[in-house]
């Protein structure tokens, strides 16, 4: 059973990322580091004794429709609500509306437990947060008090209606459209597919944030409108009022997060109320809406790679703990009775030091995102105007290495457990089938890919990426000046792949600003790969390199120079192919005829 | 919908693995080119028009457990039938026996394809074929001609009853148990666990190959006999007798391959019969029974190694046709109108030309290896020899690399989808299910790596993996002499390669030699992956270099040059891991705790 790993992810925040220095700055308000041990140990004790236990029966009994309503696993209504009157849901938000305004990076660290205990329920959750900022930040003060308090304490929760069949992630050609009404409301019309949560019975009411476009909107995506729908209109006191036109169609079947509801959403067709449409209020600007979609994007994306390095822990913990009790064989230089666990056997330890290297490399990531967030938040200026960069830098990265990692890592946990892997009952199969959308939602690391050349690299003409990479640089020196011999060649493993991340992105940028896109985004993903491995080394190194006085320096050491030695010896091979692949692919086009 | 390849196939037995060469040398008997490319195309119009509208159906419903039997999903008994009345039973079985008698290549490209169409459904065909081949090289004449005939023809199915609960790598720790009996019979007592068909509705009869050990067996391995238990007694008139004692207990709730009954059987509990105990006959001698699967357990694992051929092969065409209707964003340089197929994406390209890079390279894997498979029996002494070797070295790189390329193409398969990826009814989710248990069973990836360097690299002290890469290095010459630009640097890339992999295999050999088994069974896994990778560039490139006079082939250099280029580029760090990962990985072991 999985057990929130909140020893690491507390020695990942205080000694790779760089929270006990913004501590100590006082950066980060009133928290100190004693509160957030007991945060994360309190929310560890829920994912792991209350979340944990109910992930098995959400995979089992899939979300279903009843009585035009989404019925949820059995159990899971109850667990919202224990989460919720926990405070869990208000953790970081706006202290106006009753949320507690705590740095972003206890969101993500609760993120990580929440979607170890289970993805499927976590997901309702994460979709909700992603509302509340998307009001916070651009609906009127009207709906911001009538809406934010209640979705705060987790009384109602939200909807993001985003994709239809046609428009996935090229949001400029959906077709849901918006008329405009007297009273200054609107009325939406449409269909939405892929709604994460878009119905079911953990709360009274459900928000829902939908795209549509005004009929006199231009084309493409600067003719988007965000609008907020309720399922149930909301009176003035605060009491539930009529339904709203907007219902759940089907739901998907699906590979993997089955407990999650994941929703076709009719809006209009006038199933409820006097006339068809749904009642919905403009958020921001009209035309404007994929704007305000764009300001929690960067946050929903790093939510998901912590969804990655979840699955990726659950699955090093399954596999490690299978690994010591099956026995199997006679592993070399084993001197017990009989056969050996097969953690004995250097090709299963080849496995689970792999898993468990890319999943720190990739929680390391990740915190390191949601700190920059943090650091952006607590300064100004330069400083803010450099921590902004850091976090758009990161946030590609954090979304896609992670959430790749969660299907490799979970990938060799059922390898590691042989024919009972392949058996749905062991678990180790859940992962695999859970983990796979990661890459996919919240736009597919392809287009991660293409954000990080397109978008990131290019920021301050280039040199925020050059001064990350320094930094990266830095590190190298430390391992070389602590003299540990435990770290093997780690600092020359990792100062070449250091140069190939150097070189692959002086190509990159060199080839961007010649306009030759179609040799970049050739390029995109393996160098997007490139950049995130050479994070992992980094942060395994500086994990390794920190003084924890907790007796697992050793252990910590090794680790990060099975990174260097064995992980990150693939840097070279994705430098070539960043630098050198577009030829050959462009070529290899015929052979798809 | 899946469409057998037939074409591909026809060219890498022809120009790429020495079929066209064999064929002129008179040295498969009397077939001819005709005869291939008839018998071929008739299985490919079979797998693409009769079995593969089936898979689907198969995969939804589930076999499952009816008055005690197994149905299997809707249509599939008749489907059986038809096979097996189209003679695919019997292709390569003796003509002693009704077989036809036809080489091994005939049989692995047709197992491409029936897996093609429907893995869950081949399995229990690839099944019988093993338990054929055991009972024909080791029972008793009288055991050959009663059961022999109606498993070939396919009237009868076989199983194969090896792995219990605490025995699945390691079969030497079985507790399953026989007694003899007065009448040279044998009463076999035990549980046995994942059989695979061990109980279905396609035949009247089946017949269990059962290890179990004797009550005076020596302990291990050397302890375990091989038998014969049919469903229902067999009296001597051919006419089935009464039904025997065993039966399924309860099938296994997998992640894929859900049509396929994998069965929980119990012998000998008392349940049919008069008196407790399944009636077995003795295959071969008492407690010589592991030897007597070892001699079919070369041609399971090819056959496993099609599975993954055949999923890659699925999960490639699904991709490919998808991005080419699938329409999204507009790629660089797109002329057309709106949204350009994704398939115009580079990054797509990218994932597209990978798939199809690694399902070309797998197939000449697993042909090569059939190739030498037939020409073993083609020939005699030194020659024999040789292509005994070629066979036992080619065999775990050709369970291995398949299987695990199987699941790497179906998971970008998903991601070439992106969310309609993970909706179970576009169906690219489920070759990921089905593709998962095949770098499983039949022995883990990491054991065919065991086995590799253990016991296939040391062949003729070592020289007979010399001459093999030798012969990859002609390859490169042939490429540098063929002087046509297309080859890009594929020829320096693939010198690359095989001097990696020379390093590597003289490095494994050096450290063998030395007795340091944990340095070289922590760099085996890697060690197999360098050796796949590289017959992948080399087979490619030998395509490339064919003549074939079918238009194609500036796509096949353009596919050998964009895998030299770009997944050639991996060799280097797996050499390394091969040769300095061993005392990291060791030291890490402090990281697992």
């Amino acid at each position: 059973m999985y057990k929130a790993p909140v020893e690491d992810i507390l020695f990942t925040l205080k000694h790779v990322v760089g929270m006990d220095a913004a501590l100590k700055k006082g950066q980060l308000g009133d928290l100190t580091e004693d509160l957030v041990d007991a945060i994360l140990m309190e929310g560890g004790r829920f994912a792991t004794d209350e979340m944990a236990p109910l992930g098995d029966i959400g995979d089992k009994q899939p979300a279903r429709i009843v009585d035009g309503g989404v019925k949820t696993p059995e159990g899971w209504p109850a667990l919202y609500k224990a989460w919720a009157e926990g405070g869990w849901n208000s953790l970081t938000a706006p202290v106006d509306y009753g949320g507690q305004g705590l740095p972003h990076m206890l969101l993500v660290a609760t993120l990580e437990m929440w979607n170890g205990g289970s993805m499927a329920f976590t997901l309702g959750p994460t979709l909700t947060i992603g509302a509340v900022e998307a009001i916070e930040a651009h609906a009127t003060q009207e709906l911001k008090d009538k809406y934010l308090p209640r979705m705060i304490s987790g009384e109602w929760m939200g909807s993001m209606n985003l994709t239809e069949p046609h428009s996935g992630s090229d949001l400029g050609v959906m077709k849901s459209r918006a008329e405009r009404r007297d009273d200054g409301t609107y009325r939406i019309f449409g269909q939405k597919i892929f709604i994460t949560y878009g119905e079911h019975d953990f709360t009274d009411n459900i928000i829902h944030l939908v795209l549509a476009r005004l009929p006199d909107a231009p084309a493409g995506s600067r003719g988007i409108s965000l609008f907020l729908v309720p399922k149930f209109l909301v009176n003035d006191d605060g009491s539930l009022g009529a339904r709203n036109d907007v219902h759940v169609h089907a739901l998907e079947h699906k590979l993997g997060i089955h407990g999650s509801p994941t929703c076709q959403m009719i809006f209009g067709d006038g199933k409820f109320g006097s006339e068809p449409g749904a009642i919905g209020y403009l958020i921001g600007e009209e035309n404007k809406g994929l704007a305000c979609m764009f300001t929690m994007m960067n946050n929903a994306r790093l939510a998901v790679g912590m969804q990655g390095v979840a699955i990726a822990e659950a699955a090093t913990q399954k596999a490690i703990q299978y690994a010591n009790d099956r026995t199997q064989g006679r592993a070399p230089g084993w001197k017990g009775e009989g056969m050996s666990p097969i953690i004995e056997h250097p090709d299963v330890q080849r496995m689970l030091v792999t898993m468990k290297a890319l999943t720190q490399g990739s929680r390391a990531i990740t915190y390191a995102c949601a700190h920059a967030i943090d650091m952006a938040h607590a300064t100004e200026g330069e400083t803010r105007r450099f921590w902004e960069e850091r976090a758009n830098l990161l946030t590609p990265i954090a979304k896609s290495f992670p959430t790749d990692c969660g299907v490799e890592v979970a990938s060799l946990g059922i390898q590691v457990h042989g024919g009972m892997g392949f058996i749905e009952e062991t678990g180790a199969a859940r992962l695999l089938r859970d983990s796979r959308i990661a890459p996919i939602y919240e736009g597919t690391n392809g287009i991660q890919a293409i954000d990080l050349i397109g978008r990131k690299l290019p920021q301050s003409g280039g040199n925020h990426v050059r001064a990350f990479i320094n930094e990266i640089k830095d590190v190298v020196e430390e391992v070389r000046a602590s003299n540990r011999p435990g770290f093997g060649k780690t600092a020359e493993k990792l100062a070449d792949a250091v140069a190939e991340l150097t070189e692959a992105t002086e190509w990159m940028l060199a080839t961007l600003g010649e306009g030759k896109m179609v040799e970049a985004l050739a390029g995109a993903t393996p160098y997007q790969r490139l950049f995130g491995l050479t994070l992992t080394g980094a942060y395994l190194a500086r994990g390794g390199l920190a003084d924890a006085s907790d007796g697992r320096d050793d252990a910590r050491i090794a680790l990060a120079r099975f990174t260097a030695e064995n992980l990150l010896s693939e840097t070279a091979a994705l430098k070539d192919r960043v630098i050198h692949g577009a030829e050959s692919l462009a070529a290899a086009r015929a052979a798809l005829a």
